[in-house]
């Protein structure tokens, strides 16, 4: 019964008001349909050349003022900052000065071991020893990547996939194969396999959990045959988790480092997402490339900033983590429903809009003929930002999709915008 | 007169005490003589292969347990630690969550104003907007070097020069051309006009005051020439200026930032050599590059973390920074002579040993026939760090050369592990 609950609600035909209770959405009847059609790519391996485009528009949208429909953070007034904050003074003044010199790279005894009961409690068995704490999820995929690359190589990444990976594939000066990815499953394993065989890449690039942008989320069997294939192709798996946490349903979704037995999986995680935006405090299980990762780690940036390691060593320990974790994913639950419903009412029919059972991005197709780079300019000048589909595809690939980000409550302004967005593409799509 | 004194000083023949007064040393006469001969690096590029050597001889060092003459820290007991934690705590306290989202890079505004402010001090005018912050110099050099080559493309380094380059080179797939330097005044600038004709260079890595690990400072009119040959050449010139404010003569050197009218210098320092050792913070005032190493600042790890930027503007604000300066100086320059005078009584007969104005590296080149990485093995087993000389060099020279670490002072403990090292030389050398 309550399974059944969560159906209804991940298909947007009830929602949950404050927990009190279940009721059936006045506006179900007219929600957008789901994107339903697995990408396909041409399968080409080719250079990223993807920087300026990306940079132009997040320069674009990086003030305060902006509507933030186009950001990759959520409103920081969603996090304990202040608690964090006395978490972190109280670290400071315990702070042993040599601990500067000996708990550099790989990082703060105290933080590996808090994420490593983190590990434990999700039933996998990670030691602090197998830890490399990173500057955020970024360091930790760029890291990674270097670790097992050399320029020229290929890496295969998901359609679309997070415009941060081909960030730093094109810094790396690596080749991007894009794979054929399910928007509600992820990759397609077949699709994965014949490019394993094709490209002979040196590392395959996922999000596993709610990816970033479509909110694609592989069933555990799903993540259980991927470890298997690309250990059996002895390939290795950056898998960047950094919304794992925030799931709308009863249980946190598996990592497939879970599945992991022989180490092939470089799990990234971060605490930017979920407590400590501006702290930039990543990490890395590396699995059996640790000491590669570390020796990157070591060298790109030494180490990372210890008093912030420490605070959030501390405030984990002080143990109120898992109930703001819990109000966080309740907060951005109803801002999914709320923007769908928004999306509902304003954007134009035709329109397609993923149903994420986490994190805080909606994948939106709108009707093929709206150029949403040529919307996103439209949005920019009227105070709102937007993250065209071609942020995310080495091959300028969904020119009619743009991720929105429900990170922030709908506000008045907020559904205004959505509104002026939706007069802007239905204008563009005649 | 006073500047009489600071020669002799630095010659060894006397040392101050206390700043009560001068002393002629007892042990004057049998002070060892400083390294003279410039190097003479064969002049070839070469793939850069250092980074498991560097490793393995870093890593047997990491532990409070071994007296740290491999050291590249000084002592963290010489940084106001208690006072910069309350500022960091306050500034802490401040924290508009916003700034979270704001304040990522090129950095905190707060400290890139008084970076600038420390900037204009010394005479250089370099607004905030001009700086990028950093985990570290090393971050800084790292995307410097990424921001202006590529795989493949040749560098120019002093000859000894700090592993940390070495390793920044290899890991960016770059070749190393080692320039002949002189001891006392740095890179030789005929022999680099020299390699910058043959080789073709994209850049230049240079440290300008107090170089790790000679010790060696250009004189201010070798500066200006320098910047004029590179501006001719339109050759990128990184500047690493980490140890510049520990200076022991009445004023801080220039880097040669303060000549560069074209913004060919990317200036690069930090505070984790003068106020914050484990808060990793660094920064680079690029120049011409200025949108080149913000974007590979933005693609490596977004932003460095802003508690620790706040907090070490805080410190800054409230103004005690300078008096803390005056005294670590006081202590450095005390441990340089105490150190050199140990070492004259323990080292073998026929050792140089290098006379640094600033800083906290001895450039110590012991008798032609001791094998410094064998020695190195031999303090290791006593308990005892060293940095032999072929780390500092891509085509492993220096093999009878070490770095000694003076940023600890000269305890019963370190003078008894000086005449260790000094017996197992003389055993070597046999």
């Amino acid at each position: 019964m309550f399974e059944a609950y969560y159906l209804l609600e991940a298909k947007g035909l009830i929602h949950s008001k404050n927990r009190s209770g279940h009721y059936v959405s006045q506006a179900a009847k007219a929600l957008p349909p789901e994107p339903e059609a697995t990408s396909r790519p041409d399968g080409q391996a080719r250079p990223v050349v993807i920087g300026e485009l990306v940079l132009g528009i997040l320069e674009s949208a990086m003030t305060r003022d902006v509507v933030p429909l186009g950001s990759a953070f959520p409103s920081p007034l969603y996090f304990p900052l202040a608690r964090l904050g006395r978490a972190t003074s109280a670290a400071i003044a315990d702070l042993d000065p040599w601990s500067t010199v000996d708990d550099l790279a790989p990082g703060s005894n105290a933080l590996r071991q808090q994420i490593a009961l983190r590990y434990l409690v999700d039933g996998i068995k990670i030691g602090p020893e197998q830890i490399v704490v990173t500057n955020g999820a970024m360091e930790a995929l760029n890291l990674c990547l270097a670790a097992v690359c050399q320029p020229g190589d290929t890496v295969l990444v998901e359609s679309p996939c997070f415009y941060v990976c081909l960030q730093a594939l094109e810094r790396l000066g690596l080749h991007a194969v894009e794979v054929a990815t399910d928007p509600r499953e992820g990759i397609d394993l077949a699709a994965l396999e014949a490019a394993i065989v094709r490209h002979r890449p040196k590392a395959c690039w996922v999000m596993t959990n709610f990816q970033n942008p479509l909110g694609s989320s592989m069933p555990e069997a799903k993540k259980q045959a991927l470890v298997e294939l690309v250990t059996r192709h002895r390939l290795p798996l950056v898998e960047d988790d950094v919304y794992g946490e925030l799931y709308f349903d009863n249980r946190r979704p598996a990592p497939t480092k879970r599945f992991d037995r022989e180490g092939w999986v470089m799990h990234c995680s971060s605490f930017s997402k979920t407590l400590a935006p501006g702290y930039r405090v990543g990490w890395v299980s590396p699995g059996r490339f640790l000491r590669e990762v570390t020796y990157q780690k070591l060298t790109t940036s030494l180490a990372t900033a210890l008093p912030v390691q420490l605070g959030i060593a501390r405030y984990l320990e002080r143990g109120s983590h898992e109930k703001h974790l819990r109000e966080l994913r309740l907060t951005l639950r109803k801002n999914r429903d709320d923007y769908i419903d928004a999306m509902s009412r304003h954007f134009p029919s035709g329109t397609k809009v993923s149903r994420p059972a986490g994190g805080y991005f909606l994948w939106v197709e709108m009707p093929e003929d709206v150029d949403t780079i040529a919307l996103h300019r439209t949005a920019m000048d009227a105070g709102i930002s937007l993250a065209p589909g071609v942020m995310f595809s080495a091959s300028r690939g969904f020119g009619a999709s743009v991720r929105i980000n429900y990170g922030h409550p709908l506000t008045t302004r907020v559904d205004a915008a959505l509104q002026t967005v939706g007069r802007a593409a239905m204008r563009l799509s005649k």
